[in-house]
This record gives C-alpha cells, structure tokens and sequence, in this order.
C-alpha cells in the first residue's frame, strides 16, 4: 500500500514515522516543497534573539534520518501542485524543474499555513519579513547578521509579534509595533491585556494601536511603514498579521472546508474524499466545549492529528477527542495562557456566560519573590459548566492553565472545579490557589 | 444560636469568620490554647532561613481584627479539657488559670494535629526543637539568633524534615539528617526520589538512612544524636518525624474516631455526634480516587473544611467533595509533587495497578535552560483509570501537578487524559508535555 504525504513539517512528519513504525512494509512517499522538514518552528522567536545560536539547531531530526534509518521516501524541494482524488495521484514539479507523478492509495495533506502577507505597496521590499518557515528564520537571522539594524517595526500585535518584539529587544534593537486595530490582545480580559502591554511597554517597545497602514517605502538606508500615526522608520519591518491555511490544492481537488477556510475533517481526520486525511495547520478539528469545528493552528494537535492519521492509515482505528484551545506564550517576563471559550466565544456558541477577573498572587502570604497573577474564568449561568480560563502573570500562569484544560476536557461544572485538591506549597502559591479563588468567585457570580 | 470552636487555626478561624459573615447574629466563640491564630504555619521554614525577616510576618490575620472587626469572642490562651456532647458544653481552663464552662448549639472541634515525639532520652534537652506551631518557630528563631549554631542533625526526612533542611543550609549551618527506615521518601519512585536526594546532597547535606536512634545526649556545648551509624553531634537538633491528629479530646467526649485516629467525619464535616463537626489536621476526609477514609492533614482542605462547617451551621447545607492527595514541595531547587494513589496505594485498595516513569525536559528541545523533568504516572489495567501521578524537577513540577489532580476528581481514563489538549510553548515544555508522553506510554504498559 502506498501512503502519501504533503508537507513534511509536524503533522506530515509525525504520520510518515509512526505510520512506518506501525507498518514497515508501507510505501510512505512524503512531497516537500522547501528544504526543511521536522524543525521546531515555535522556537524561531528565541534563536533569532540569541546571535550565538545558530537556526539550523532547530531542526529536531534531519532529512537523511527520515530516508536512511526509516526508510521513508522523503522529497524535499517537491511541491505538489495537483491532487486528483478519482485517479488516485498527486502530480507536481520539483525544484529542478522536474514533473513528478505519484500514485496514492491514502494521501495527508499537511500543508500547513503561511503567514498572511496584507495587500499594501512596499510589502516586498528588502528588510520586510514575515516568520512562519525556518527559511523565514534563516532571511531574519541573515539580514541581522548582514546589516546594522537599530529600529525594528512590527505589523501585528499578536503572539509570534510578541515574542517578536522580546527577540529584538534581546538584541539592542528598538521595537515599535503598530497595528489597525485599537484593541490590544482583544480576545485577553482588559486588565490581563494592561499587564501584558506594560510589561512590554516597559521594556522599551513601543506600541501603536489604532493605525491604519497604508504601505511600507524606502527612507534613506531603510524603510518607512506610513499608518495614520507617527512616522515609523525601521532597518526591518516584520509583518506578523496572522496565518491562513494552505487549502487551495484541497480545494480545488474538491475537498470540502470548513472554518477559516480550513479543510475539513472527521475525528479519524478523514476528508471529505474517503483515501485522504488532512492534519495539522491546514486542517480543522472539534472544540470539545462547543462541539463546533474550529481552526486553531497550533503544534500539539498537529502531532497528535500526525499520529492519528497514521494509526488510521495502518488499519489501528482511532479518533481525535477535539481540542480546548489551551495556548500559551511568554513576552519578556509575563506568561500568558488561555484555554476554552472567552465570554464572547461562549455567547456566540449559545450559552450564557459569567465571568470572573481576579489579581491573585503567584506565592503565598508574606512569602519573597510574591508578584501578581491575574485569572479570568467564564462558566455558563444554564448548565454550570466552567467554559474558559485565562491567566497571565511573571510566574505560574503557563503551567496553571492546564487544570482548567483538563477540566474543560471533562466537562466540569464551576462548583466541581472549585472543589478540586489543588497543589499548596508557600513558594507555588497561595493556599486557595488563584483559579479557586476564582472559581469561588464565579460561582457567586452565575 | 451559639457556634464554638475549638483551636484557631486554618479550620478553626475559617470556620468562625464564615459563619459570622453568612449569620452576622450567630454567636461565634473560638477557644485557641495558644495566643497564636490564623498564621501561615507552612511558611515557617522560609521565615526561619531568612535572619532579617520577623516571625510574626506568617500572621494572616491578628486577633484583634477578628475580635473588633468581625465580632468573634476569641479567647487566646483558652484550652478545652473536656467536651460534653450531652450537655452541650466545653469546659476548660485559661493560662491565667481560670476555669470556664460554654455551652454550645454547634461545636467544632478544630485541634489540629501535634509533632510526634519519639520516646527515647534526651526530647527534652535544651536545643531540641519540633516544628509545627508558630511558637515553635520562634523558638528556633530566638534559638538561632542566642547561640552560636554550626551543626544540625535534623531527625527525620519527610518534606519539613527536608525543607528545614535547605532552612538551615541557608544559614550557612551545617545539616545532617538521620531516619530509622532504609529507604528515602519511600512513597516516591526510587528514580525521583534519587533527583531528590542528589539535589539535597549537592547542596551538602549529609544524610544518614536506616540509622536507628536511641536518644540524644549533651556534648560539650552542644548535643549528640546517638544511632546506629556515625556520631552526630549538633547545635541543635530538629525532630521532624511526622504529626498525629490532636483527636484526645474528641475520643474522651465519644466522638468515633477514623484512620490514623483522626476524628471520623462524614462528607457535611459532621462528626458521630449531630451537634459536632470537626475540621483541618485533626479529621479525616474521603479519598475521591478510593471513596474510602484517609487521614491527609494538609492546608487547603482544612480551610475548605472550615467553610463547609460554617455554612452547615448557618443552615446553607454543603459537603466537600474529598481529597485526591495532592501535595507539593520543594527542597533547594528541586520541586516534588504528587497527587493520587502510588501502585502500592493502588493495590491495598483493590486496584490493578500499572506504572511508568519517564525523565523528560522542562522545555522544547534546543531551548536553553532546558532541565529533566520526571514523571511517574499510575493507572488501574482493569477500569482503565488514571489512578496518580509524581512529578519531580526543577521548574513546572508543582503547577503542573494540577492537571493529573484535577483529572482524579473527574475521574479520567488515562485514555482521555493522553488526550488533553495541553499548553505548549518552547520556555514551559516540548510540544508533548512529559505528562502526555508518560500517559501515551502508560497507555502501552496497561
């Protein structure tokens, strides 16, 4: 049997492996289009701010590995520009020029996602970046390296611009953001969101909501983004706006998709065509609070989805639970981590929600090194289920998240949460941990 | 209507500032042998490493603020001889002598628990000190400050044992700690326990296991430990081999006693006799993951105990949903956490125990500052149920013990806990938290 992949990044790579491991005797044939496969991408952020580091430790296992001790047939420089679900193969061409034609008997797409690039002049300009590939990685780190950058702009206030904005600060670069949009880290509770934006503000970036921007321009010996606010002249300027799915092959191969433009996928992570799967960040999957697809790209499910597909694939039935949307970054100092629905989310899945926003501390009474830790919990006023969290503090709060992920998981009411024997230690926390605080709280409010 | 406690700690002052607040007109008298109430006892060992900070920094809350703000009768340096269920009344005397008799419509019997005492020569020499009220910790504060200390022997290895240990190392005091029993933190992994340990050594403690003692005896100007092993002589010496449930009282008033004779109390906290409750580090509690008995003597859950008796007495019915075990602590820089069954617990309640160990990373492959994290996950063959978890490492170990906690309350198969939708992100975790690859193998082992 043949077994064909698109995009060797986790979820391609994740399948191919174990998909061998289940079943030497597969023809497991994966098609990439860059020169990378199974490399660490959320890790980008913290190389690039490190000159000593090189981007290639990122990469997790080589090509060679995949090909020599796994025997998989992997082809990097590979792109796929075809799949034809009737005939049962995929046909492309490879960086040398070459055509290629490759019958399947179960095919994965994981294309992954890219980087959404707005439609303004000057987006390509030398020293305008996005980050998503380690090629993007290798352009940033080069550019760096080759050129005498002072002042960095950054488009987007989200997490990669985030963790952006810390890597540049790490190396003597001046940092101002700037983006449309007037709220900062909208989907955050307005007081997490203050603590976020002054820890960053007070690290020396400075943050420009609210500013339409109409295009980047030279300016001297670098660049100029013009927006509606103050002039903004960077050596680079790195567009982190967000991602979008890579669905148009499963499109127009006729698969159905589903939110986001994500292709859509059953729990065994099968298509709407019965021999191929999708996974990873091209791919939706089911929230487990609302039981609605939903796209959220992020590494664990890829894996998890990888594995999935090739457990599938080999004859080893199996579904994927769904996701809680638990994710987590760190900007400088401050840990911030979410799980579930926020209270708008909530409102537009159908239940009613209440929320409650405390500022706990990360260590207990009079204990040293105390700072603060803020937890907003959304529960639902009809059934009395907890629905969301969110946490954002110097220390805990990454770690924290995954009780109330897990609760979520089980779909626990407030009242059970908050009667959870949680860990107490003076130098972890107070004895009421904030989230039961919290949770106390919450079930006054509902 | 008349509500009296009895000890004024955690459970005892829980108690009486919740039912003052829920029934401002109930008449609340709180009777604490001490003149010490609501402090941070846990905190004690960090107070007592640090010479600059006061003692008194661990109280949360003064007696006069529960006198004059909160209208409690609090009477310090009161101490309960006798309870007389029939009657309705305590009887007892005060530090100045004075016998006093109360009658009571609702008792709460909140008398903590005590440091056990070994039986040998030598207890009660000057220098030998236990640790469990905050007038112990000022003896050994004022101890530290008036002699000349160089040398402990700490007898005991439990986590005060351990965290007075690390206490008295950062004094710059040379430790040794000493225990009968062969095996160090027994209930732990040997493979964790060996983490634990190596830390502790590292940082130059001597640790003697499987020493009997026979008594402690002057030695020149200081003390000597005498066992089986070498000779430990000291400064002072800390005895810190465990606590027992201050349950005397309760048992001479006929009140049924349960495991590890601590008071016997049913899910509402209500003792045999109706009008009697019993709260904190003297009662026991119901294990969520056995449904039986267990005497966990920890602080969350008296003080949850507390709130649960306050609002039983003041006619708004409540029971607490039970323990599932979690603790946590650290030693130096290394952090233990546990909740749930160990195999052996597992086995002596019926369960089918399977177990693996795993050493993960604290963070994402490449990532710096990447340090082992272990993990020991158990789960029952025959049901399929994650059963407990052990973690042990030098960051994440104490939050992330929450997530196994809170899925022992829902519960969880391992089955479905592997499946959780986990946070990750390079600084806090691989992309397959240790958690999750311990629960995808222990899956295999089951």
């Amino acid at each position: 049997m043949r077994f064909v992949v698109i995009g060797g990044d986790a979820a391609g790579m994740s399948a191919a492996s174990r998909a061998k491991r289940n079943m030497p005797e597969l023809e497991v044939t994966v098609f990439e289009q860059s020169g990378d496969v199974s490399y660490s991408a959320c890790g980008m952020p913290y190389n690039i701010a490190d000159p000593r580091r090189k981007i290639d430790e990122l990469v997790v296992r080589e090509a060679r590995v995949f090909r020599d001790k796994q025997g998989i047939d992997l082809r990097t420089g590979h792109r796929v520009d075809v799949i034809d679900p009737d005939r049962g193969q995929v046909r492309g061409r490879s960086s040398e020029g070459g055509e290629f034609v490759e019958p399947f008997d179960r095919l994965l797409v994981a294309t992954g996602a890219s980087p959404i690039v707005p439609d303004l002049p000057g987006m390509d300009l030398e020293g305008v970046m996005c980050l998503k590939s380690l090629q993007d990685g290798r352009r940033i780190k080069a550019f760096l390296e080759t050129h005498t950058v002072k002042r960095a702009v950054i488009i987007g206030m989200g997490y990669i611009a985030l963790e952006m904005c810390e890597a540049f600060v790490e190396r003597g670069i001046q940092v101002e953001m700037v983006k449309p949009r007037p709220i900062f880290l909208p989907w955050l509770h307005p007081d997490l969101a203050a603590m976020v934006r002054g820890e960053v503000e007070e690290r020396g970036a400075v943050l420009h909501t609210g500013c339409g921007i109409s295009g980047i321009e030279e300016a001297g010996a670098g660049l100029r983004v013009i927006c509606d606010g103050p002039a903004l002249e960077a050596d680079i300027v790195l567009v982190a706006v967000g991602v979008k799915p890579n669905s148009d092959l499963a499109a127009e191969a006729g698969l159905e998709l589903g939110p986001s433009r994500a292709v859509a996928v059953d729990r065994t992570l099968r298509t709407s065509h019965d021999t191929i799967y999708s996974a990873g960040d091209c791919a939706d999957a089911f929230h487990v609070v609302t039981g609605d697809r939903v796209w959220i790209p992020l590494a664990l499910r890829a894996n998890r989805a990888g594995w999935a597909v090739a457990d599938n694939v080999t004859g080893r039935p199996t579904e994927v639970r769904g996701v809680v949307g638990t994710a987590v970054f760190k900007v400088f100092d401050m840990q911030v981590a979410r799980t579930g629905l926020t209270p708008e989310e909530a409102s537009r899945a159908g239940f009613e929600p209440a929320e409650v926003i405390i500022k706990g501390r990360s260590r207990a009474h009079a204990h040293p090194g105390n700072t603060t830790l803020g937890v907003r919990l959304v529960g639902d006023r009809k059934s009395g289920r907890l629905l969301g969290a969110q946490m954002v503090g110097r220390e805990g709060a990454a770690h924290r998240i995954n009780a109330p992920a897990v609760a979520l998981h089980a779909g626990m009411l407030v009242e059970e949460f908050a009667q959870c024997d949680l860990a107490y230690a003076p130098p972890f926390g107070p004895v009421w941990d904030p989230m039961l605080t919290a949770a106390n709280q919450l079930l006054k409010a509902m």
